[in-house]
């Protein structure tokens, strides 16, 4: 395995444990059991982890340890864990399995996972404001202000939003690569580049700094993104019979149906080298995420 | 119209106002047109703001400003919203009006408003947090903390979990007074209790002020549930072949019916002098909070 691999799965393990701990801490002051059994089921099953390596990561550049980190990082897993029980639910996406598990609107019900979606953000900010996590209030608020404009209506709401509009809404004009572009940015791009802000924030990093971790989690995030799409569309051209991917076959312009799959691969290279780029002044301590945008060049899942 | 109606009325006018100044500074940052148009019919669909008018009055203890309130009520309002907006939702309570209008789902769709109540959420955090709005860093971090916990899944999400469980779930154990008592007061006293709490926040209030103020907003969050309910049975039973109210059509036990009128009329009482008395030591500056908690006592509307 990687080296990049290894220590996703090592910051995957700690904030697994730390959330864990704090949902039932959580519940020991008042969540109702099948409430509380449910935010388990939506936060405590798998995944990568990728946005609290990024918090772990980008903070460790400036000394902060993932102890200190790891309240940030968990409140960004929550966002995301959030988004995706809203994403799965029927007026949404309407996927009933997730990770080879039912998503929480199957395992319990349509109410439930809209209110598990709902106490998981609210969570995010408990976690992030905290008086005993953090004992600097300008960073509890700097935290609070990144993750709540990431995750609005500027940002992964909004970007959910224009991809909802693009499958459903009649008449809408032909979207342009400018448009999935910013529609991808908003979508999943600002969660990434708020990750790599928040180590920032924590770490009190000077401006510049602070612009560059924002440079690279920028490109990093459209990395990620033309990376799925290609493993969308390059998946799926091996099955038989299935010859687009999932976007495509929903009616929805994507990245690699407007430039072809050579451009998309060229435009992946681009991001990845203007991200590792963006880190040059930090010289070899950015090694891991130098690592993490290169791997989005190789992704096989 | 009393002076506690006038000066609701002014609170509701400054919170209005700024909200829509907010919401069009954000969609000028980048919210989606459709999005953007579907928050203002959420958010700016009239209502009392009973919620702000007590963040607005507990801050005034202080000698704050309501300017310097405004950005803490309006997300304590948006959080208010979010909860209806999702509450509204076929999967939740099925309503397709509210205030003679049409809900975010009716006048939308579905997806729509679930995302119109995440981005509210999200929205709500980024007031409170914004550096430019309140100078003081530790106060920042203080809002955003109480208003995650009492918004979320021990507070006001939990609260509508209980309730919308109880009148689903089969074989649910007869609920007793406690039980009632407790899911009122986390489903609407906890976020009554919050602007009461941070009204203290804002003002930089020793220990024993907020406590009196949490005191004074739990007791004023009882009066307020029982009030309604109150208004509830006596409205429902004047009319002729609906002798009942909405809850207890919906099958779900209720305090009224647990207590019966009287008694419920005496336990609404009680509420108010103990939310008057827990404000005592601040003499007549007071009188509006007072007022407030007298109000409950003959409620119209």
């Amino acid at each position: 395995m990687s080296q990049f691999l290894t220590q996703l799965g090592d910051a995957a393990t700690a904030v697994e444990a730390f959330l864990a701990e704090c949902l039932a801490e959580q519940q020991a002051n008042g969540t109702p059991p099948r409430l509380a059994e449910a935010l388990r089921h939506a936060v405590l099953a798998g995944g990568k982890r990728f946005r609290p390596f990024l918090v772990f990561e980008s903070a460790k550049l400036f000394g902060v340890t993932r102890e200190a980190a790891l309240p940030a990082a968990a409140a960004l897993e929550c966002i995301h864990c959030y988004s995706l029980v809203h994403d799965d639910l029927p007026a949404m996406d309407n996927d009933e399995l997730r990770r080879g598990r039912p998503t929480v609107w199957k395992a319990y019900d349509e109410w439930t996972a809209i209110l598990v979606g709902d106490a998981l953000q609210a969570f995010a900010f408990e976690l992030i404001s905290e008086p005993g996590r953090h004992e600097d209030a300008e960073v509890r608020a700097g935290l609070t202000h990144t993750l709540a404009v990431a995750s609005g209506a500027i940002g992964m709401v909004g970007g959910q939003m224009l991809d909802l509009d693009a499958g459903r809404l009649p008449e809408q004009p032909a979207a342009t690569i400018a448009d999935i572009m910013r529609l991808q940015s908003m979508k999943t791009g600002c969660l990434i580049t708020a990750a790599c802000e928040m180590g920032a924030i924590l770490g009190r990093a000077t401006a510049s700094d602070k612009a560059a971790l924002k440079t690279y989690g920028e490109h990093l995030g459209s990395a990620f993104q033309i990376s799925d799409d290609l493993l969308d569309a390059e998946g799926t051209a091996a099955d038989v019979g299935k010859a687009t991917g999932k976007d495509a076959a929903a009616g929805k312009a994507t990245l690699i149906g407007l430039l072809g799959i050579p451009e998309a691969r060229e435009h992946l290279d681009r991001s990845i080298d203007a991200a590792t780029a963006a880190l040059h002044a930090f010289g070899t301590k950015a090694e891991p995420l130098i690592e993490a945008a290169r791997h989005m060049g190789r992704r096989g899942s």
